[in-house]
């Protein structure tokens, strides 16, 4: 089997730590499961642009381009705040996802027993969680042109974005939610704003047609985004994969990742299209962002970058038995009572970044 | 003082029935306060469709335009489900709301004490939750050009909306949001998408902007979209006045609307510029929708129209005295134990849309 290109961006913040502590997993898959990776590591974000002028430079990408997966911590922090829109550590992710062609984020919220009490809602609301946002991270409001400020001759101004969606766009990342709800419990919800966006009367159009095409073994439902919003916080537990667009993703799967209390567990991956050899780029990274409040006070959880390398093991170098292992001793050290700060509960132990990513080590 | 006109638009599904119990409060007005009303009513959304071929009639425009208050009900049913984009029940809404220039979208998230365990949060991150969503109403992606679906020569399509916003649109509605603060907390959160698209840019900036210029009296915070849908769900009392583009604020609001578990109880408003007298277009309505499963029945809860009504007296006819007396009213009667279903609870006595009604009016 060839070389496992494995990238890892560390990005900024608490990126740095909790991927320190991925490292010890990779050390222990090639020591007891001679599992070996072609690791190298580079910059993105606020650290990219520290060194190189620019959040994401052409090498990073190009060795983001070879690579068989990547592994990214967080981008972002106070000291990159106020530069230009195209410096900002931000265009250094986006730029990564649209030249990977990543379209395909898949965003699971899932409670874990142990952890159930962190959530604001009532433990019967949230307890057993488990529903995939499937986010299309190409398109929309991100990426669509016409863009940008313009001023006018009265010297007011005007901000223009544009939502835009094609046939392919919308029929790629409906493959993904039907295949994925293949797996699951064959019910996908598509959430759109079809009675008021065109651009999504389009997406609800082209999902029908897909379903009835293609996937007529799964159930297809339809939700307004207002109501998505409020479903997801009235009863969560009634989805199994929902998708959407872009810009209504990065808010349902945010608000839907807060439902279960503890931010600090959730992985994500993007997937792009797959190639002549069914390879599919792939990046996966944690939900939370780079926390710069705490970063380097070895404070962080680190689990859920740890989760996201596992979901890594699974998707794009077929692991499932290692993934497997890896999200068990997750629960286990949970269950033994270790938490960081972000996850604490009375009666727990309060551990390090490192401690913890040790304890999930020794758990394997 | 002329007469106050007031058009009565009570919609489709359940907006009927709620309807017809403000129109108690309004007897009752007369009665005992000595406040009459230039009354009139009209068709609006589906009801109008089946009547006139068209979400909002002409006629029924003029008298909006012409009121000095409209109260709408809700729009909407699976009978229109299937009609064509144009003559939806929903574009009558959006008509009117362009029409009247009721760019200003008042949400108000309230928990009520006797409602505090209905909510899926736990009571103690909701109990005593009063916070104001202020929606941009008339711009934006619902309404921004070029829109729609377009063929493409290979026989794919391509679905197109545009979010814009100009230096005027974000300045009036930001001036309200001040406004609203001053009379609160004064603490104003303008939520954007600031890292992603250059419109929310221009949004910040003008934001930022006014405070300094107008506002100074007022704490001006910001926050991204994503993030503002977890803090809702984390800790929505946080807030005071959180002021946001259209399509946020459509899914911020209800996201908002159902933490308090009752969204049968949540009134809105939507005003308009003033004009040289002074008076602002104003139309109220329930957040609630017109919930076909259980219209007809004398089951919906009738509270959210009656508190919109108050709204109205409160904003359009300065009565803020009858106001206050129908806000306590409501109180009183959800304190004396009596719940419609959307809100009933245990060793609560459940009783029909009609006897809610009057026992509001009892309490008046
Ligand atoms: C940092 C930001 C550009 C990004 C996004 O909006 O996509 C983030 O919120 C996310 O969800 O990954
Ligand atoms: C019915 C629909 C067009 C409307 C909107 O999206 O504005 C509704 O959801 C609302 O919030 O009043």
């Amino acid at each position: 089997m060839a070389a496992k290109k494995l990238l890892i961006l560390p990005g900024d913040g608490i990126g740095v730590e909790v991927m320190a502590q991925v490292r010890r997993i990779i050390d222990w898959l090639g020591k007891r499961r001679k599992i070996e990776f072609d690791l190298s590591e580079g910059l993105i974000g606020g650290a990219s642009y520290d060194v190189h002028g620019t959040p994401l430079s052409d090498g990073t990408l190009a060795e983001a381009l070879a690579a068989d997966a990547v592994l990214l911590g967080a981008v972002g922090g106070p000291k990159w705040d106020n530069l230009p829109f195209q410096f900002k550590p931000e265009r250094g992710l986006l730029k990564i996802r649209k030249e990977m062609g990543l379209f395909a984020n898949l965003r699971p919220a899932t409670v874990f027993d142990a952890l159930a009490e962190a959530s604001t809602l009532k433990a019967e609301v949230v307890s057993g969680l488990d529903i995939m946002i499937l986010r299309e991270l190409t398109g929309g409001l991100y990426f669509g042109e016409p863009r940008g400020i313009e001023t006018l001759p009265d010297g007011s101004r005007k901000g223009v974005n544009t939502l835009v969606y094609t046939t392919e766009e919308v029929r790629r990342i409906g493959r993904i939610a039907f295949e994925l709800a293949r797996k699951r419990n064959k019910r996908v919800c598509s959430v759109d704003k079809a009675n008021v966006l065109e651009c999504t009367v389009l997406w609800r159009e082209e999902m029908i047609k897909l379903q009835q095409e293609e996937f007529q073994d799964v159930e297809l439902s339809h939700m307004y985004v207002d109501n998505a919003a409020m479903q997801l916080v009235r009863n969560p537990k009634q989805f199994d994969v929902m998708v959407t667009e872009n810009m209504f993703g990065d808010i349902l799967s945010d608000c839907a990742a807060m439902l279960t209390g503890s931010l600090g567990m959730l992985p994500s991956a993007s997937l792009g299209a797959p190639d002549a050899t069914g390879r599919r780029r792939a990046l996966y990274e944690p939900v939370h962002g780079s926390a710069p409040d705490i970063a380097g006070k070895d404070m962080a959880n680190p689990l859920a970058t740890i989760l996201s390398f596992a979901m890594c093991l699974r998707y794009s170098f077929d692991l499932a038995e290692e993934a497997d292992m890896i999200e068990a001793a997750v629960k286990a050290v949970l269950k033994g009572g270790l938490r960081t700060g972000d996850i604490m509960q009375v009666g727990k132990a309060k551990v390090s970044t490192t401690v913890m990513g040790e304890a999930v080590v020794r758990e394997l």
